[in-house]
């Protein structure tokens, strides 16, 4: 099969797009669709400083690498969660990458800033680990990306980490989280601009991006793993794709444009609720913040 | 194991439910969810007359069953659809069961009435036959049913049935379907009010009821089948529910407790929109009714 842009043999079957693609003009093509959802959502402009939250996974360093290969203004904030055998290897791709490829980079040490790493964290208060983990990095990434002046605060979820999301949602029909779920939550007080430029992008065709342009990442998971659900939806999810091509972008985009505006416009926005945390500041919607509460004796 | 309810060796295991009971116990298990069903949506009471529509498949004559068997004034309708090697198959149990059991029927035969069975119709008009027929039989039931001087129309669909049509339309996005995707519609002008007693059963669960209570229905399927995207999201759901049980039940009790009456409130059913067909005087959104737009030379 020939590509489809050039003379070359194609390696890479794209069966939701009908087209097959050969290694040298497939990263243009995943340009051109992260391209067309930043320009679609109104996510940034070249004039905006962007804060890019990296873990070091492949996703976050794909979409640092292409924005900064876009030519937009960016910068890397990173957490260094101290989770053993992992943290550490994150921790060297990621400044090797914004090293070489002269990129600022923030790093913030949790156990030096906070006392606690997040599996002290997670094993003294008896939580899950991922629950845990998940709240203190929405808000230490959110405070460093304001902190640092930045205009929009971009993270790496992808089409399938937003659909399984979605689909989890309605699993549990969380009428709250389905309302908030979209590609770009505008700034509210002291909240910074969120974008998710991947939405558009399926999983496997970011792991493409990554290999191609030879974007260094860790793949290693890890050790706590993702909760067992997520990994089964996603699972299922793909055994339905190689089914019929296309559906997780069709019930994803579907959502999207036609469902999460209802909701979003029925549940109001509590802004109203939102204040400053009376230990550290950060915006809750409680008197003192679920981070705090976390690192309370 | 035992038996939930007594000392008997339990046969039937429902995860989702966690319990397990033997074959003697189980009936009135099944029968207290329809019970249930049908008191928590007001659906009708002993007061009523109810027309059940019947195919001879498993769920529908296990819902004439059962709702017989707890005393409701029923009567029931079938359509013969005129196709070969199935729906004579079908009449045959209907009549021999109706017939035993003092129920009164009416048959309702397409070929005499209208000039045209479904396949030589959908033939004709080359449309999807699955498609055709539901069009078909929407209108006649509804016409049936009112003629007959019904309170309530009351259909086999159970809960698989229910979560497939909602997650078929979630895939679409089609909000307007979503929005009627309820276990009771209420009558407006011409529509008789229309109830879905076994929403809260599975598939298997009413198969157990349909063989402990031997109950006779046709166990073949249409030649025509169902379109395949119903089986693969149906085995698909399956495989699900094996690996969390319960999780089919969730979604769809969710779906229903909170994001369809969202959806519904936004989406104003077009009432006035609903007037007498000119042909067939049938109700109907346009000037003729999409059954006689089939029929029409």
């Amino acid at each position: 099969m020939k590509c489809r842009f050039c003379e070359n043999t194609a390696e890479i079957v794209l069966r939701r797009h009908k087209i097959a693609l050969c290694k040298k003009c497939y990263p243009s093509f995943f340009e051109k669709q992260v391209t067309y959802a930043i320009e679609k959502k109104k996510m940034f402009s070249k004039d905006d400083r962007i804060c890019v939250a990296i873990s070091g996974g492949k996703d976050s360093m794909s979409l640092l690498h292409v924005l900064k290969k876009l030519g937009f203004n960016v910068f890397a904030i990173h957490i260094d969660l101290g989770i053993d055998g992992y943290s550490d290897r994150c921790k060297e791709v990621v400044e090797n990458y914004c090293h070489s490829n002269d990129i600022p980079l923030v790093l913030y040490d949790l156990k030096e800033n906070k006392g606690k790493s997040i599996p002290e964290l997670a094993k003294k208060k008896r939580r899950p680990t991922c629950s845990v983990c998940g709240t203190v990095k929405r808000q230490i990434t959110n405070k460093l990306a304001r902190e640092n002046n930045c205009d929009v605060l971009a993270t790496g979820h992808n089409l399938d980490d937003e659909l399984v999301f979605v689909f989890s949602n309605l699993l549990n029909a969380d009428v709250h989280m389905l309302a908030r779920q979209k590609p770009v939550l505008d700034s509210r007080g002291l909240m910074v601009k969120k974008v998710k430029p991947l939405y558009r992008v399926m999983d496997a065709e970011v792991k493409y991006y990554a290999d191609i342009e030879e974007i260094p990442y860790y793949a290693g998971k890890c050790p706590f793993a993702r909760d067992a659900a997520t990994t089964i939806y996603k699972k299922w999810w793909n055994e339905l794709e190689e089914k019929r091509p296309g559906i997780k972008a069709n019930f994803y985009f579907g959502f999207l444009r036609k469902i999460q505006p209802i909701l979003e416009s029925r549940i109001k926005q509590d802004e109203s609720g939102l204040r400053a945390c009376k230990l550290c500041g950060e915006p809750t919607n409680r008197e003192i913040c679920s981070v705090c509460m976390l690192f309370l004796e």
